[in-house]
């Protein structure tokens, strides 16, 4: 890692929550940051999550369609994390037109400026095991059939295939990470549509009691930031690159009532987590059990996801109890009183 | 087909190449048919393709993206065939937003407003090849991997992935027909980037020799369009659809060295074909070789393309020669004069 130092890098999403835990690594390392954000609502933009490394970077407030506002800083770019997008699925199935925008129009813009102005470029984009659908086989590898279970992965999808034919052709040098369900520090929990796992921390933290849809046994495995931030930092650098997609999980596969039961334990809930019926709106995209086959990124890095669940969401509650104003409107709740 | 008599359908692109040919049987079928097309330049529309039923159709002078012109006639259509939309291969490469504008966002508002007006309503979708890329192994089947060769294959794509999409979710009951090279009567054989058949027969019917890029042993499996308006007919009243994707190809596959001596011969062009290297704007997005594993189809409708490649062409020249000044801006030769 210690390339990092004095690199110039870019990060677009950078006030997000996995573009930010990046920064503040990078800037850590001695990189000379750059972030392109375009802070656009429900996107999960939270100037704070950068106040750790207040003065050690430099913002372009611009999203992705703008390139006239980060083109100059793309050409000095050594390597550019390309996190910025819409997530949320049930956003996506309620206004396609401007997932479309966010997500593909956006890249598009993006990448072929990056090609024109910094040709050859190392691009790390920040893709979503959504584009696979519903599984048809667990765990879930590269070559899986690409059946996007809602407008977020066909649109996420169409910007792989940008960064898979500009490299094909040798105007980018991109690395597609697929990743599945991401939790730590600076996760927007304030904000909808940001995955299970942010309601459930945002309902942990006002002991609000956890009610997990359907019959609980759906198989995901979440992976901590950090894990993400590492994997994103050695493909930025890495020299020769065995593949261009990877996929990219945690380090175990859980229920989705276990992770509910691991989460009220660490946060010490006095309630039980409850079953209820999927909302309607939800089942349409839902895909059942998911968990990643990350074998081939193993194998490119020889390394594994380092945190485990109950760890990871004990320094997630940690984080959120500290700076919890930051990302919640509500006020937090009054202490149950001892008996 | 006596299903369509007195049926109302839609067709996009109506103006078009295959669009036109589509329009021409389904009203000498009797049905009541509207006919939806921007005219959008490059895109092929012309509106001597509908001589022949002058007075048997209405036109919607409306693109994809402008839902308010059309989306009363969409509400009473019982079939809508899906053809609008951009096919050069070489202009999204040198413009690919208005190939994600055309191809994508166009797809987008047009699926959604078709949902919302007429839900359930069977859609029969002009999708293509060039979403598979250079292929892996010949023929092509519908599970090969998607890698597609440009930003065309990329937007046709995702305009894909929206109609499985709304049919999973029952607002749409869509079919999507991948086609590869389709010839016949009314090809856009003045409009650039039409591919290379169209390239062909316009400098046959000049009496200009043939070029061949490469080697000339590039196989391709040429259709010729009534075949493909047959397998549109079939679909768009099909009760029970088997599958929602198919691949349609031609009756034979033929190297491009065998397509430009039949045309030459048909043509009765003096010159001999000759090879030339690769333009290197073509080779970016080349496939090499590609011939269509067309059995799903044919098991599904019991039926295989007709026309020979010899026959088919022999019938497209006579058109041109017929109605030339409609579609070449270029004088016709002067005939050469007999030693």
């Amino acid at each position: 890692m210690e390339l990092y130092d004095g690199l110039p890098v870019a990060v677009t999403g950078g006030l997000g929550f996995i573009g930010s835990n990046l920064a503040l690594r990078l800037a850590g390392l001695g990189a000379s940051v750059t972030l392109i954000d375009g802070a656009i609502p429900g996107c999960g933009a939270n100037p704070f999550n950068l106040a750790p490394i207040a003065g050690q970077y430099e913002l372009i407030q611009a999203s992705l369609d703008q390139p006239h506002l980060y083109e100059a800083a793309l050409a000095h770019a050594r390597v550019v994390f390309n996190l910025a997008g819409e997530i949320s699925h049930v956003q996506s199935m309620r206004d396609p037109e401007r997932d479309l925008h966010l997500n593909t129009l956006g890249q598009l813009r993006f990448l072929t400026t990056l090609a024109r102005v910094n040709p050859g470029a190392r691009v790390v984009y920040a893709g979503t095991r959504q584009v696979c659908g519903r599984p048809r086989y667990l765990p879930v590898d590269e070559d899986h059939p690409i059946e996007p279970a809602d407008f977020n992965g066909i649109h996420k999808r169409a910007a792989e295939h940008y960064h898979l034919l500009l490299s094909r052709d040798g105007l980018l040098d991109a690395v597609v990470l697929r990743l599945t369900n991401v939790y730590g520090p600076r996760l927007a929990i304030g904000v909808p549509g940001q995955g299970f796992l942010s309601a459930f921390i945002a309902r942990a933290l006002d002991a609000h009691p956890l009610e997990v849809f359907g019959d609980g046994l759906q198989l995901r495995d979440p992976v901590y930031v950090d894990d993400v931030v590492e994997v994103f930092l050695r493909m930025g650098i890495r020299q020769v690159l065995p593949a261009r997609l990877f996929h990219l999980g945690g380090p175990a596969a859980l229920s989705l009532l276990d992770i509910a039961l691991i989460l009220a334990e660490a946060a010490a809930l006095p309630h039980e987590v409850t079953l209820r019926p999927f909302p309607a709106e939800h089942l349409r995209f839902d895909i059942g059990s998911y968990t990643t086959d990350a074998r081939r990124l193993q194998e490119a890095l020889d390394w594994n996801p380092q945190i485990e669940f109950a760890e990871g969401i004990r320094r997630t509650l940690d984080y959120f109890r500290l700076h919890r104003a930051h990302y919640l409107a509500t006020p937090a709740p009054r202490p149950a009183v001892l008996a």
